[in-house]
């Protein structure tokens, strides 16, 4: 995508998936016109410095799934939960979000009140308050119903430093719940599978959970594992922290329901988004009760330790499989689940 | 809009045209849900309280504009302009901006890499860092080729106080500039009006102007006459302030072709969206030497005083026409110009 090269290419529904070909873009397009360091961290938020000693995080996300209502949640609760999780992936407390709104023409008044309100009590919930906001609409055709954007600002306890560059060989990684309930039960809905109907997306803000944690130990990385899922997540932290990260496929908590829509739709579970689940990697000996602290909070009943982070094979990451053989855990290639969050 | 009476309405092009319906839907909707007060004074940002004696302003807007190239700019350079404006309009200095692309599958790598550099360049010109990202695509069909969205913060002198509420019977307005020009360009070329050719979009960064202006004297209230131009920029001071505002139609600098186009196409100037420029509302006794200043900036060369605050008609804003009558400009009804930013 060098200057020269970008003639004829034109962006593929990959390019939105969290995967492989959305690093490509950031890394080759975004990142060469864009270039302030706290952008190039590609921590979930940007931590940035104020006047004095305070440090904020700001973040942004749009959310496109469809549908738009689904089982545990909508896109307003969604775009709520994803930007406040994206600030306290970074530490950070959430304090203020934005929230704006492309509507599509003849888009039914009463279901933009629902998804508001919606917005409304996640964000009692969550603790912050939405101050600004936008709405355009576009005609009929030029947009599918409805997209949101949240942007968040946090403030940063002094000293914290949590980024995906501080993984180091010897840590814990702690996965704080079931993996894929939500991608699985967007495409279950948009599936019609009925079978599947006890299952609910995760969407839920993990802020409080985070506080709890950093009270607990030392938290070194933070991760949310949306688009691209566990995966994703932690390849993109084995390559920022220059380390390997083993995991085993015996400790990953994964609901049975999940595993079997998985395997009718032939989805990895490892590759699908979480919009409830957090990824931490912790100082070893404070592992346990880092844990602990978790399985106690509502947003951490399932918490797992499911691997440790190595000096071998820098920037991979290899999980240990139920039959005792090892494989090579790839980022996402390609799109699985277009518009899924 | 009362819950038991949004059952049935559907959601309108003039409900995104930045005029009566949008205020209604913001006033009856929104705010019903999102109560915060930085939010309810309605200014173009938020004015936020950090930790101490900081204060940080936030907004957001999502750019939807069709064409995305067009006369004197594109979708990027709006987008980065129609922020850093919006935190300039509160007497914020600009500092950090996100930027949400939603991207329609297919699109040309190479019209993203020319916006992305676009909102780069434009950046650098308005002394601001894009340090946060994301990017969402969804199928062929689901969205209009591209939608921007950038939320900024900016960092708030001490002791400022710029709201849409503060003008004051006896203050002067003023206005930067020639009005319609963004608009009329945009529908110029979405027409194919080749006689307009010389036409082009006034899309600006105003914080440098603003900066000079606050060093120059006291200043009340600032606002860019985006979607529902002048007219309706002037009626939401008006009501915020409850005060009336009076203009005079022969001191509104308007371009010809501007007026051409407009009385071509049945367009009113007085509504249509400018992108560069600001209407402010000043101390009467300091209003020559504010625009003064303003007229040496190469973003306020047209600067020209158009009216004043008065206390008869409160809430009302009204036009002594070219012909010496008098009539109320009221605030836009219904969408002139869909998809104008």
């Amino acid at each position: 995508m060098r200057s020269n090269s970008v003639a004829g290419h034109r962006i593929l529904l990959a390019h939105g998936s969290g995967g492989s070909l959305t690093h490509d873009l950031i890394a080759q397009l975004f990142i060469k016109h864009f270039t302030h360091p706290a952008l190039l961290r590609l921590d979930d938020a940007a931590v940035l410095a104020m006047q004095d000693e305070a440090r904020i995080a700001f973040t942004t996300d749009s959310y496109v799934v469809s549908p738009i209502f689904f089982p545990g949640g909508d896109i307003g609760k969604l775009a709520v939960c994803g930007t406040v999780n994206d600030l306290a992936m970074v530490g950070a407390k959430p304090l203020y979000l934005s929230a704006g709104f492309i509507i599509e023409e003849g888009f039914p008044m009463v279901d933009l009140e629902r998804i508001v309100a919606s917005m409304s009590a996640m964000s009692r919930e969550a603790g912050v308050a939405i101050v600004a906001g936008d709405t355009k609409v576009v005609n009929h055709g030029s947009a599918d119903k409805l997209f949101i954007n949240t942007a968040g600002i946090g403030l940063l306890p002094a000293g914290l430093e949590i980024s995906g560059n501080r993984a180091r060989p010897g840590d814990v990684v702690i996965v704080s719940g079931t993996l894929g309930d939500h991608g699985i039960a967007i495409m279950s809905q948009r599936e019609g599978l009925a079978f599947s109907s006890t299952l609910e997306s995760d969407c839920a803000p993990l802020n409080g959970l985070v506080a709890e944690m950093l009270a607990a130990g030392e938290i070194h990385a933070l991760r949310d594992p949306t688009r691209g899922g566990l995966a994703t997540t932690l390849n993109e932290l084995a390559r920022q922290s220059c380390v390997g990260i083993e995991i085993e496929e015996a400790r990953l908590p994964i609901r049975q329901a999940v595993h079997g829509v998985c395997e009718m739709l032939g989805l990895d579970p490892l590759y699908v988004a979480n919009e409830g689940k957090l990824v931490a990697v912790v100082a070893p000996e404070q592992a346990e009760s880092i844990a602990q602290v978790m399985r106690a909070h509502r947003y951490g009943r399932d918490t797992a330790i499911i691997g440790r982070v190595v000096e071998s094979h820098p920037a991979r990451v290899v999980m240990r499989t139920l039959l005792g053989t090892s494989r090579i855990v790839d980022m996402l290639a390609g799109e699985q689940l277009p518009r899924i969050c």
